[in-house]
């Protein structure tokens, strides 16, 4: 595939590193980045896959995205790239992200090591966390919520996808003092990509297509994450019961929230709460908030970094339900790690990641 | 296809109707009964395909039902079938089954115009409610927990499918005063022949697959349903928040139950209440309790009347959640309306019924 | 699940053993099985999962088959039935098949080691085919055309899935000399689960789900099969291009047969064609001719021992065109092999079989 | 969605129309022109839902295309746009290109009315053929095989979704004389939007998925346009049995074609023949030839323009069989309109169209 010259004077790039590219999400990085206007893709490692080439891993960047696979070497990542997208299984970032900063290269880190304190980390993932150093530096990268404090900042802990969808869907109630944020249910579902490339029968297609279930239930590591981050961004304690669901589909997540209406807004309507949800988002290039009655569906965000939004008020009940979509390979992890990197760099924050979803 | 001769001497057959077969739910009923060995399929009719052999509309049924359709006339149903079972939209049956009745045919309705008191099914459904007189005869047909009075009942209304998986799954807790039944949260999802054949671009494969969606938030008519058979048969007031989604897949019924746990149960562990529902459904022969840490899945049922049912006690947030799932056509239609025959008649329960599921 | 007591006098069961049960193949025949009216599964093998339960790794069968797993051994199971079916991989047949027939077993195989001369299967499957005298025993088993040496065998090789709907579909036109078997061009297309359980890429839902793709194209090892018994079984030689395809579905098989009509039938009507058909297949239970312009899907027959088939003849090309489709795991396996199985007792042919399509 | 200003001056941009907007190449058109550096979306017809917003009819077009749909109105079109894509059912092209046309607006017609001559039409499609002077007007638009003529033309007949994968894979073997055009196989398959948004039982999720078939088989009216363009552009008699096939997924084309080698090519290797398809595709940017052993997949093109094409000669047979996969939306109809667009244009042929495949 050739390039269009469009004879504007080139403008220097910025070259990054993608560690951990054979995998969805490192996969899904290479296919942003590859076509960010401000970017050269300088380096992608894979361990598995290591002196091939991309394209043979994955032919369908043939011609698109051929170079070579390294193994992980922090120096050498050091040479190449000012900035790398760490896609990793949880645990890894731990040790690799150190390597990293500590050699001056910024990182934004799409794994779940660096998004909780220590001590969660250690419960729900069992698993040491990281060093206390290089936690207390990681900015958290809910980019709606955290803009000022990713702008400057050298590390990012990238969102979980489950997490990216229930923060963005609940915030904005949470934040106004309309829902209590002690007693909220977080009914979550997601395409099958969301579990990783391993191979188990869990991920046969015999045994995912015309089959749904729940897993984990009680006990998903996002849970906290979910918690804490309600709590740090919306002040006030939370407690959430969280169930993730298994949908047959590749991409997409949706959370269905529950939520006890405070008594600030007994009574309001759902279109005023609508209009908090819209005031909120106003400046953000990726969140939409629907018209009352009319519900998003994962489809019609797929491939891109939106999050759809829609809502009532159940006046039977007292409660706020909102259902929340996105992709959750985009949104929901290289998406929104781009989103932070243009933030990072000054950028337009939509750059390189103005594509309409592909419907049907 | 022909018949194993077992040398055994013949039983007279009775002779049944389906009204409204080429429906998904009248042609799952035509599957069941083709081959109940106490029945023989005497009439199933269809005004739109009328004249049509059912083999004509489902090429499928060659050779193994092959009846011509006819119009309805509940004069030539009252002379061919001692039970008719009514597989149509709702509104029909209001008008159909008293007809029936009124000749003396037994009569089981999978829709929903029997199920709720009148005032409830006008506010929900925006239709005129069916004749008292007959509302009081039908017996709700949820059969596990209503087992007596469909032996001895002529007119049975058969459950919805997303009230069936709901109560069986809630019922053993709210019956043992485990759970309150005031604040339940009930996210439930379907595939997609829950919606019928009906066709709107909602139901195209384009716009299904790869794809997951809400739909009739806080506005569900199977609300009122649920909340009317906890009351009646759990005796307490019963009030729910249900939140309906589609799953992109033909079969199958997953509802995500969360319940306060009420002072009684408090403390209980999940092993406790487990053996409090293996008891409750000790001689259910579709009911399959888990045992705790296992969840069931929708395909671990399909094809089937089976009910299976797996739970946990969230010790941190002090709730209950139960996850139930059914094939909507089988436990949630055809196969429970053939399992309330059975009772009916005096016969095994589980006559006709027993298939093992269709996994991969 | 209980069983319904008829009152009738019990039956002697032919106690059987599945010898690899926890493969796809495997878990079919204990599926069918274990509903059979003559039979009792006194024994189930699985090298992997020896010491569980069936239901431990199949949770669908919980409550049906809750058999515990043994390691395949010779002796225990000649001790244990009458007969056994193999469902293993390529190569292990041809020492396990061996064992138990020198202990007095009868063996249904459904791999692929039994099915083609040595030479062929040493050149196609690069492995080392079984000893000659065995070989020699094995009756191939498609039951339609080998009926009575079926019948009077004491070890059958069940065919491959491929060349069932492919020899189904074009031995009729083959037999009759209506179609030269020197030039047929076979487009063969099969669910996931024709691949096994085995896990890889090329078997994750996220990758097979929205796809389409040829693979062993000119190189399947089903090529031979389907020649060698156009040849011993139409008695002319053939040869012919076969390339495989993977639809993303869970089961089926539909292969499109394109051959050019021989003088014979250069001017037959397609209606002419068809009648020939039927009259081939006049006493086979399994095998539904459709008339002209109707085609068969591979829903139409899901989880059933049939085959259908449709064609046309193609007068502007002179060709014959005929769709053939069966479920893989049914009549393309463990189907098959107990319709065999019934052959060989002298049992009718459906006995245990008699299912309805799961449809839609 | 904001835009980034990216400081370079801005260009005039080409006014174009979308009359057919909201079926599934409508919308699809819609995705590409939205983003195309050189246009600006003036206008998008629908008559279905004239008055409506695009994004209210495709809410995943929500702040990304909200212009209102129109009736068509040949007057208003031309006052609008230079150019209008026709994206509508057969025989409405036929009226109102000419209408359009006579107003000086250049045309893209996605329909199947101006590809074959009028008498084919007339037989295949059964219906009259459009006006003889503006089927001569109309440039066959396969922009590889063609582009010298598009670049010229003021209305391109846009080819269908099988005939653009069916000519693709064989043009370059025919126009060597590699293979006789005089007795090909072409066995393709397509996802359902193949079909169109039309609702019928067809199409219904639980009906599609989990199930393939054949449909038109021996009468598919792409059958007359692969014939005559594989004639007109390849030079020889083109006489090919064409089978379509149903997948359940929504988008993709496979086409596997069988040709006999001529004499000419007899004995050659594939790395060979492969060699000769590299070469006649060297200068187009979204043709893709794969490496020996290595056969395309649909997902590896899907959103994009790129047609992937492997091969293999079949030494035993003396055949040729090529697989070519498409996009049926993208190659298949909006991206090719696009890509003849650009070269009517004199715009780089990939402008607007540099997409990287969603996979997975």
């Amino acid at each position: 595939m050739g390039t269009i010259d469009t004879g504007v004077e080139v403008r220097p790039v910025v070259p990054v590193a993608v560690v951990g590219a054979t995998g969805y999400a490192g996969v899904e990085l290479v296919r942003l980045l590859i076509r960010h206007p401000e970017v050269q893709l300088a380096m992608a490692t894979s361990d598995s896959y290591a002196g091939k080439r991309m394209s043979d891993v994955y032919p369908h960047l043939s011609g698109i995205a051929d170079l070579e696979l390294a193994s992980f070497d922090a120096e050498r990542v050091a040479e190449a790239a000012q900035i790398a997208f760490l896609a990793l299984p949880a645990g890894f970032s731990s040790i690799m992200a150190p390597q990293l900063r500590e050699r001056g290269v910024k990182v934004i880190d799409l794994g779940g090591d660096f998004r909780i304190p220590g001590s969660l980390y250690r419960e729900w993932y069992k698993k040491d966390p990281p060093p206390e150093r290089w936690q207390e530096e990681a900015v958290y990268g809910l980019t709606e919520w955290n803009r000022d404090r990713v702008a400057g900042a050298a590390f990012v802990s990238n969102p979980g996808c489950y997490p990216t969808a229930a923060l963005l869907g609940l915030l904005p109630a949470v934040c106004a003092g309309g829902v209590d944020p002690g007693g909220l249910i977080l009914d979550a579902k997601s395409g099958v990509t969301g579990a990783g490339r391993g191979m188990n029968p869990g991920n046969h297609f015999a045994e995912v297509a015309e089959n749904f279930k729940a897993y984990k239930v009680a006990s998903h590591q996002h849970t906290p994450e979910i918690e804490h981050h309600l709590e740090t961004i919306g002040g006030r304690r939370a407690l959430v019961s969280f169930t993730a669901h298994l949908v047959p589909m590749g991409r997409g997540i949706l959370v269905t929230a529950y939520g006890q209406l405070a008594d600030r807004w007994r009574g309001m309507s759902t279109e005023e709460v609508l209009e908090v949800y819209r005031e909120t988002y106003r400046d953000a290039p990726f969140v939409r908030v629907r018209a009352a009655g009319q519900w998003p569906q994962t489809k019609e965000v797929r491939g891109t970094n939106l999050c759809d939004i829609g809502l009532t008020v159940e006046s039977r009940t007292g409660r706020l339900i909102v259902v929340s979509v996105i992709d959750n390979l985009v949104k929901g992890a290289a998406g929104q790690a781009v989103q932070n990197f243009n933030v990072m760099m000054g950028w337009p924050e939509n750059a390189g990641l103005e594509r309409v979803p592909l419907y049907p």
